[in-house]
């Protein structure tokens, strides 16, 4: 791994996803022939992405690449960081390395997508050193997040060290005691960092992030204070604060109900690989709930965002089957709303409020829920342990890469050695130097139902017309002899207009249809092609004169 | 109006919309065969109401008793409170009360509906005294809120006094010296308040909301800083806002543009009708932007919530006719997005910063915005001016007259007299008691182009479907003779696969309809209806083991 002088070959970074977005994190360290991946995860889908479920990387590189590719490392366990291995592994066997709890996740995972026995999974700790090709080796160090079991990533290679930040936050009272490892982050920043890639998902923030800690005192406050059931909504794979909840019961002397796919799940894996204690019989089942007094029950749920088929929404709609609101209990949203979410965790609060439950969430008590990742104080502290000589903001939308760039310079990083990058922009650094050099490819593959890039932009077009206006399909049916209209035109529509109310719109869009077939083909306009985009022009044209809509229209012509 | 003892006559109080919702307001006081309409708002669409534009209160219970309607007061000029006024005149011909600026807004806009002649329109002011009907008198008293020339109003009835706050904030330091009217609210309370309807827009909000002149220290100090020009883009209806941005631009000796339609709108009629002081020569054309310096223009603009046909987003995408963004640009976003808009108004920040723009907005500096509506002390504030006897939260989604509630109770409020209210539910006050008795007709009128309330629920499930998995037009046609296939099925496919990558499976569909209409025919299946259901069946299953989706299915048979 000794460094060969003014050699052709060089260190590529870029990212597949994850810059410009939240969500899909996907990063590559490429030296000469070793290509190292770090995470794959998955974003949900845009707004304007009608029908869309997921969206993953695109990664034909690494697929062109394959027998380059020595590794996936993974940083942790959340989704926009391991939902993407199902589909990537499908078409990438290459080795998986990471920590136990993420591990625990992935195989889940994988146990479902039957890509488990295929894989090979390797597992890291903190003080795991992998050798990957002949050039690359990577080392780890411990970090706080809102998931245990979240590690950095260094990689030696040739031209200097390259570390990734993974998700972070520096908690210096966290839960389980999990410390993140300073002393290692600052040995590696003495050693030298060539290029580090840092988390900028709160580098808007000011300040520091509170203590995962805080959130358990408020809990156990409310718990105290409850006096009937309380309900906890957080995401499944917060460990700590479902640890906190857990601690928040046995200090209040409540039993706990888990309900919720993931949250189940969750509890299950983390339970048995130890990152969660919880009592000998504590955990009860949702049929006993009504055995014991409503003061001794504590129920933890998926559904902190709203999501329309969760237990909470179940429980806040009074459909779901085991658990039902009763006036007087207590709901907390320990969680705020993904941007995007909040009109669906508005109308699971209000419902809730409309059974006779008190609900505390972060819009009314800030001290329920802290963000896994670290602000503006935090990241700084990051940058000034590591001082690397090359600057990769990821891990966000333009402008937190920008602010994050902002607080870099700040701390004293060369303007020049800053790069914001897109998807596929790749920084190469040579001999010291580096700079922006090309693209690789890189997108968003789309997967809908099982389909996966089979949906693409002509088909989101018209999914966006259709959701818009509706669409009109005309049929008629030609003679083969005279052109002359044998039957038709038939007009269906469907989320148009009430066909029933707008009867007199529909005979006149007939009369409007046929007119213009007599005079096309009076014009000796036979062709089908001129006939259909006759008829979509007038059909339209009248209709948009008569509603202001657009709808798609669909002209079909038969011929006998 | 003096109160008749024991007669069957009553005070009713409803809103038709406002409660459980944020928008639409329109709130009724009736009594006896008097009925008062206060406001009369729009709301824009949620996201599951695809393809429509705009939501306005059903107003049939006013229409049914259109004899008895003696006026709408308008409490002040914005959407929520106005944008319902050219539909709901249309069927109701009442006369109109507001204010000054708010007559002129209105104005503007029932010129554009053609509806301003036919409309009788009376300017009052906060000294007016109006007798509506044979038992009603309305008074009003001036707030504070983000537009100016706001009102509360107070009906005097044979019950008692019934007062609506509209919108409002306590500012003690506002913009144009438009002081909140404490004295006569004062009064009000002292002579005796019956009902008070409030406005909860903010009920889970500590505190107190900054006042407006708070932003006019932060935009003057940002325009000093500034190098190059300065675009700020506000809510048009902001006035206040608009007043304080052409401070900013006097202090620091730039001339102004105003950009988008709404801006020019509201800047021309604010400032005919003597809201908006902007020196002679002050305001520029934008052709004439290039002539001067960088540093000697502010540009004022609409796109405050990233709306993607707005001012702002068009210079985002640097495809505005007029203006370019540069590099070394200040651009002010002086709102905070409205639930829903978080991701335009991200995409926006994020495009102008790539543009090289400095991009200042509520996510990064607090000081550009504060909200028009007063927080929890304020609230509690207007609650003990006025002393009422009932109490009925107004203006909010549940969650937030739930909270206001709440702070009413802390005031000291019988939690009897409290009424939490959907829309359409009717708070009856007889002899000093007060009920929750029945509903009138009540709900959405969606507007979708030229039609007002031909969208209802089957067509919006219609586009619910078309968006998600899009369609498929199957047309074959049959021998009238024997019923056997003559032509087709062909199939047609919108927004469902792209068709080319996706040949096979269609091909496999044509198969499966052919098999179904065979197999049916040979049971003597023949009604159209058995037919098209059958293949919609075999087609839906079909796809779904091959994809997970599940498009709508058309089937058109024709018979020759």
């Amino acid at each position: 791994m000794v460094k060969k002088n003014n050699t052709t070959e060089k260190l590529t970074i870029f990212a597949l996803g994850g810059v410009g977005e939240i969500g899909k994190n996907m990063y590559v360290v490429q030296y000469d022939d070793d290509i190292v991946v770090i995470d794959a995860g998955l974003k949900f889908p845009e707004e304007d992405m009608l029908g869309i479920d997921l969206v993953i990387p695109d990664i034909s590189y690494l697929t062109e690449n394959r027998d380059k590719v020595r590794a996936i490392i993974v940083t942790h366990g959340h989704e926009d960081h391991i939902g993407g291995l199902p589909y990537v592994l499908k078409h990438l066997n290459v080795p998986l390395y990471a920590t136990k709890l993420t591990l625990g996740l992935i195989e889940n995972k994988l146990r479902e997508a039957n890509l488990l026995g295929e894989t090979k999974r390797i597992l890291i700790d903190a003080d795991s050193e992998l050798k990957l090709g002949s050039t690359l080796t990577a080392t780890f160090f411990r970090t706080n997040h809102s998931i245990p079991d979240s590690v950095g990533v260094a990689i030696e290679t040739p031209e200097g060290n390259v570390v990734h930040t993974g998700d972070f936050k520096f908690d210096h009272t966290p839960v389980n005691d999990q410390f993140a490892d300073l002393q290692r982050m600052a040995e590696i920043g003495q050693k030298g960092v060539l290029a580090l890639l840092s988390d900028s998902t709160n580098a808007e923030k000011p300040g520091f992030t509170p203590s995962e800690r805080s959130v358990g005192i408020v809990l156990e406050d409310i718990f105290r204070k409850a006096r009937q059931r309380v309900v906890v909504a957080t995401f499944a794979s917060n460990v700590h604060r479902i640890q906190q909840v857990v601690n928040a019961a046995i200090a209040t002397d409540r039993k706990i109900v888990v309900i919720g796919r993931s949250m189940v799940n969750v509890v299950a894996i983390a339970s048995e690989l130890g990152y969660l204690e919880i009592p000998e019989g504590m955990i009860i089942e949702p049929e006993e709930i009504n055995r014991i007094g409503a003061d001794r029950v504590a129920i933890l749920c998926t559904g902190s965002q709203g999501e329309p088929m969760s237990a909470l929404s179940r429980m806040a709609r009074s459909t779901h089957r085991k658990v039902d609101i009763l006036p007087g209990d207590t709901v907390i949203i320990a969680a705020t709303p993904v941007p995007g979410n909040e009109k669906y965790v508005g109308r699971t609060i209000d419902a809730l409020f409309r059974l006779g439950a008190e609900v505390i969430y972060s819009g009314s008590n800030k001290g329920v829920h802290v963000s896994g990742h670290g602000s503006q104080e935090e990241l700084k502290l990051m940058l000034n342990l590591m001082r690397p000589k090359f600057f990769i903001p990821i891990h966000g939308e333009y402008r937190m890469l920008r602010k994050h760039a902002q607080l870099g310079e700040g701390v004293g990083i060369d303007p020049n050695n800053i790069f914001l990058i897109d998807i596929g922009d790749t920084v190469e650094i040579q001999n010291g130097e580096a700079r922006k050099a090309g693209k690789v490819p890189s997108g968003n593959v789309l997967i809908d139902g099982l389909g996966v890039g089979d949906v693409g932009n002509i088909v989101l077009r018209d999914r966006k017309l259709l959701s818009q206006d509706g669409i009109l399909v005309v049929v008629v049916t030609l003679s083969k002899q005279d052109g002359r209209i044998v039957s038709g035109p038939d007009i269906i529509s469907r989320g148009f207009v009430y066909v029933r109310e707008s009867e007199g719109l529909l005979d006149e869009a007939n009369r409007v249809v046929t007119s213009t077939l007599q005079r096309l083909m009076s014009e000796n306009v036979n062709e089908w092609a001129s006939l259909k985009s006759g008829v979509k022009d007038s059909l339209g044209r009248f209709l948009f004169d008569q509603t202001r809509r657009r709808p798609m229209i669909l002209p079909i012509i038969m011929e006998v």
